[in-house]
C-alpha cells in the first residue's frame, strides 16, 4: 500500500529539533501542552484550513508565517480557541509570547496551535504558567510531542525518513472533523535540509495536495487545520526532487495513519479512481465514494452491497460518467463490469471486505484522470464519541 | 412547524384512485407489491433521480412519462432493479405489461418503480404471477399501498388534503440513501383536479424544489428516486394558485415525515438559513449544516457543542460568510452572536436539543437569501441498519 521501508523503525528528529510535552491542567492528567523547538531559526511554510470560521491560532498563524521563519511550535489540546472573538486572538498572542520568552526568541517566530472543543476560552494562565521550564525538558523523541496534541486519537503519530544527509520528521494528530481543504487537523513536518521559505511553501503545497487534502474522516472541515513545514538547514542542501518525493511519501503515509485512526474507525479505506475525464473529476468521484455513509457502513459491516459503489459514483452529477464503461474492484476482486453488478461469491467478497485495509477501485473508462482518496469506515464508535464529545 | 390542520385526519384517495397491495414472495411475508390505479386515464408528470446509474424503472419511466398520461403505478419493494443491465430494463417492461394486462390498458400508461437492494435481478415471474387478480382487491385506503412500498421505513406514509372540490393524496417511502436531487426515493401524488400534463410538470417541479429537494438523510442520492403526480380530472378544474399552495404544503409535510423516519433517526432536524447573499448560497449552507455528521451527532447526543454549527457554515468555502455578522439559534435559543459562542446555560440548551424536533437557525447577515433544509440525527441505528442491509 505504501513503501514503509522508507521510514525509520523508530521516528527520530532531524538535527537541531527537539520537543517537550506536559500536563498543565487543561486535561485531568494527560499531556496537553507540547513545544516543538529548533536550536536555530528555521525557514518555514504553512497551510491552514479554508473554513470561514478559522480559530484564533489560525488568524495569528497566517500573520506569523508571512515572516517565513520559525523557531518553535507550541500546541495545546482540549480547547481549540475557535469562535472566541478578540479575546481568543489575544490569548493566542499571549501563548506565542510565553513560548518566545521561555525560548529566548521573539513571538513572531512561534507558531501557535490549539485543538479540542470549539467556543470555549483558552485557560491562558495555565498555559503561561505551564510553559515555564519546558526548555529544560526538550528531548529527542517525536512521539512525546505527538502525545501532547492528541484529542480523540487512539495513539500518537510520528514518522521520520532520510533524504541524503537530511531527515524529515512528521508529527500529526487527526481523528474527527476531518476533511482538510488546505491541510489536515494538526500536522508538523521538521527537516534539517536547507531550503528557503518560498521553496518550502511550494514543496509543502505539492505534497499536501495528493495526501492530506485527499483525506476525509467525516466530510467536516475543521476550523483548526494546520500543516507546517520547518527547515533549519543544519544538514545543508539536499536534492529538491528527492526531498519532494520523500515529503510526499511521508505525507501520504501519515494520511493513511490518520484515516485508520479516524474516530471509531476499524478499517482504512483507500479509493482509487482511474480513467476519469480529468484529474479534477477523478478527485470528485474518489471523494464521493470515500465520504458516502452507505459505502462506509458497507465496509464496516463487510456486507457486499456493491451497488452502493455505483450509487456513490453516479451522484457526481457534474462528472462524465458512463455506466457502460464503469468497472469496479474490491481489493483486486472485480465486482462491477460495464456498470452492472457481476455475479460473485458473496463469501469471498465478504472476506476481502473484512481486511483492515479495503481498497475500492473504480475505472471510469472515459479519460485518463486519476485520483486516490483516503478515509475510514463508519461505526457506532463514531456516533458514541461525537454524541458526547463536548461534555466528556 | 407546519400547518397540519390542512391535512385530513385519516388519509383518503381522490375520486377514482384506489390501490391494492400484496405479498408476492419477494419478502418472506410483508407486502411487497403495490398497485395504484385510476379508474380513468390521468394526466401525469414525474421527476427522477439525477444519479448517473439510474435504475431500470427510471430508464423506462423517463420514456413512459413523455406520453403525459398514466393509468397506474406498480411498485415493488425488496429489490430495486438497479445495475441490472439490459435484462433489468426488459424486466421493468414486463412488469408494466403485466400491470397493463391486469388493468386492461396499455403498458405505456403504467409507471413502474422498484426499491430495495441494488444489483440483484428482479424475480419478474413472481411479480407477473402476483399481479394477477389485484384489480379485484383495489380499495380506498392509501396506507395499504404505502405499506407495500416500505423498505427500512418504520411506518407507512400517506397524507391527503382538499383543494376546493378536489383532493390531493401523497404516498411515499423514504429512510436511507436519501439526498434527492430531483425528487425523493418514491413519492406518488394523486389528485382528481383537472390539469394538463405540462401544467402538472411545472407545478410538480415548483413543489419539489423547496420540499423533497431540501431533504437529506445521509447525503447519498438514490438510484431510484421518483416523484410522480397523477391528475385524473374527476373533480374538474380548481384554482391553480391554491392547488400549488396545498401541493407545496403536502410535499413539505411529507418531507418532514421522511426526515423523521430516516434510518435510525430519533430527531427531525429543520435548518433555517436567513440573510445569505443569495438563495443559492442559503441552500448550500442549509444543506451543509443538515448533512454534517458532527451536527447530526450533536443533536443525537443533545450535547450543546454549538461550535459545530459554525464549522458547518464555515466549510462552505465558496459562499460569502462573515463571522462578525453570523448569529445562530437552537429552537429559538440564541447560542452564537457575531460569530462567537455566547455564554449560555448548558442545561437549557441540552433540554431544547432533546426535543423530537430540533430547529437550527443561522442568520448570516450578508443579504436576503433564505433556505430551509430537513434532515435527521445520526445514530447507532443507522450504522446497524446499513452495516448489514444487503444480507438482512
Amino acid at each position: 500500500m505504501s513503501d514503509t521501508s522508507l521510514f525509520h523503525a523508530t521516528p527520530v528528529f532531524p538535527r537541531g529539533f527537539r520537543c517537550a510535552s506536559r500536563n498543565v491542567g487543561l486535561k485531568p492528567s494527560a499531556r496537553d501542552l507540547t513545544l516543538f523547538a529548533s536550536d536555530v531559526d528555521a525557514a518555514a511554510a504553512a497551510v491552514f484550513t479554508r473554513n470561514h470560521f478559522p480559530g484564533a491560532p489560525i488568524i495569528l498563524g497566517r500573520e506569523t508565517i508571512k515572516g517565513g521563519v520559525l523557531r518553535a511550535v507550541i500546541a495545546n489540546s482540549k480547547v481549540s480557541n475557535v469562535a472566541t472573538g478578540a479575546r481568543g486572538v489575544e490569548n493566542a498572542r499571549r501563548m506565542a509570547t510565553a513560548a518566545a520568552a521561555e525560548l529566548g526568541t521573539s513571538a513572531d517566530r512561534i507558531l501557535v496551535s490549539s485543538t479540542g472543543v470549539i467556543g470555549v476560552q483558552l485557560p491562558i494562565e495555565k498555559i503561561e504558567a505551564g510553559v515555564v521550564g519546558m526548555t529544560a525538558e526538550l528531548q529527542g523523541d517525536p512521539m512525546v510531542g505527538a502525545e501532547g496534541i492528541m484529542t480523540t486519537d487512539t495513539h500518537p503519530k510520528a514518522l521520520s525518513a532520510s533524504v541524503g544527509p537530511a531527515t524529515i520528521t512528521w508529527v500529526a494528530k487527526g481523528s474527527g472533523m476531518i476533511e482538510p481543504n488546505m491541510a489536515t487537523m494538526l500536522s508538523y513536518i521538521f527537516t534539517d535540509a536547507a531550503f528557503d521559505a518560498a521553496t518550502l511553501d511550494r514543496l509543502l503545497r505539492a505534497a499536501v495536495a495528493p495526501s492530506f487534502n485527499m483525506l476525509s474522516v467525516d466530510t467536516d472541515t475543521s476550523t483548526s487545520d494546520t500543516c507546517a513545514l520547518l527547515a533549519n538547514g543544519l544538514a545543508g542542501a539536499v536534492d529538491e526532487t528527492e526531498f519532494l518525493r520523500v515529503l510526499i511519501a511521508g505525507c501520504t503515509r501519515m494520511t493513511q495513519i490518520l484515516a485508520r485512526d479516524g474516530e471509531g474507525a476499524e478499517h482504512l479505506i483507500r479509493v482509487e479512481v482511474t480513467g476519469a475525464l480529468t484529474a479534477q473529476e477523478a478527485h470528485v468521484v474518489a471523494k464521493s465514494i470515500v465520504n458516502s455513509p452507505l459505502v462506509k457502513t458497507m465496509v464496516h459491516g463487510a456486507d457486499p452491497n456493491v451497488g452502493r459503489l455505483l450509487m456513490a459514483v453516479g451522484k457526481c452529477f457534474d462528472c462524465t460518467i458512463r455506466p457502460d464503461t464503469t468497472d469496479a474492484w474490491i481489493n483486486g476482486f472485480q465486482v462491477v463490469g460495464h456498470g452492472e453488478r457481476l455475479a460473485f461469491d458473496d463469501a469471498v467478497v465478504r472476506t476481502t471486505l473484512s481486511q483492515e485495509v479495503v481498497v475500492l477501485r473504480v475505472a471510469l473508462g472515459v479519460g485518463s484522470g486519476d485520483a486516490i482518496a483516503y478515509g475510514c469506515d463508519f461505526t457506532k464508535g463514531y456516533i458514541e464519541e461525537n454524541a458526547s464529545y463536548y461534555s466528556s
